[in-house]
């Protein structure tokens, strides 16, 4: 509707030309939503705890995964023949992804939780060889 | 508001017991979302035809999906250790699930689209014991 109304805004100001027009409001623009799923490996000795730490993580974990504009952050656990993998789907809606990350980071209490979460975690080989936990998967489908 | 309203129109009746007070509306019930996460295997040789059927999925699939309640459908791709593996997500928005995925596989569009992607698809062995694609995983973490 906002578009619409600068639509005909704009022709009634190319019309009229009235010089006592306000200014054409800019159509909104809305910052696509970044969708990302990743992977990585469970260890399956940390199987117990790493579901007890998730039944009730921190409340300042949580906060601070919404204050960076992470949200609908879901994990869930499979087991493929005997070995445990972690899938992560989450939604970025902000408009700096590094800079949230790394404010994230820096914040004491999710370091904290990552000092319990890290030693549960068995990394594949490509986020291993990074330094990191989770893999990056490719996006090959959405519907909204 | 609804609520909030509902509960003053309950407080103004209690109070006043007027006769001809309008029936106290409920109090809006939302149904919450339905959050799933499955895997399964793709065929490496079946990999490019999958990825370029899901980067132009078929309007008629698409609306299937949002007709039977089906959001933010998300399809992942990962290659672990020489195998490739499909991951997804998506939130149910509907009252009777059962019942939508009826609807969703009776539908001749949706028919035609799983006999080109299933023979791309390697089902997990507890997945394939039920005759079914796709895996569900267990769910152990949301932050909203």
């Amino acid at each position: 509707m906002k578009i619409f109304s600068a639509t005909i805004a704009t022709l009634m100001f190319m019309t009229i030309g009235c010089k006592n027009s306000p200014p054409v409001p800019k159509p909104l623009t809305h910052q696509p939503v970044k969708r990302v799923g990743m992977v990585t490996g469970l260890k399956p000795e940390k199987l117990a705890y790493y579901k007890q730490l998730h039944a009730s993580a921190w409340p300042g974990v949580l906060n601070k995964i919404s204050e960076c504009n992470i949200h609908n952050y879901s994990i869930y656990l499979k087991e493929i023949e005997g070995r445990y993998f972690l899938f992560s789907y989450f939604e970025y809606t902000g408009t700096d992804f590094e800079a949230d990350m790394k404010k994230m980071a820096a914040d004491s209490v999710t370091q904290r939780w990552w000092k319990e979460t890290d030693p549960c975690q068995q990394p594949l080989p490509d986020a291993a060889s990074q330094g990191q936990i989770w893999s990056t998967m490719e996006d090959v489908f959405y519907a909204p």
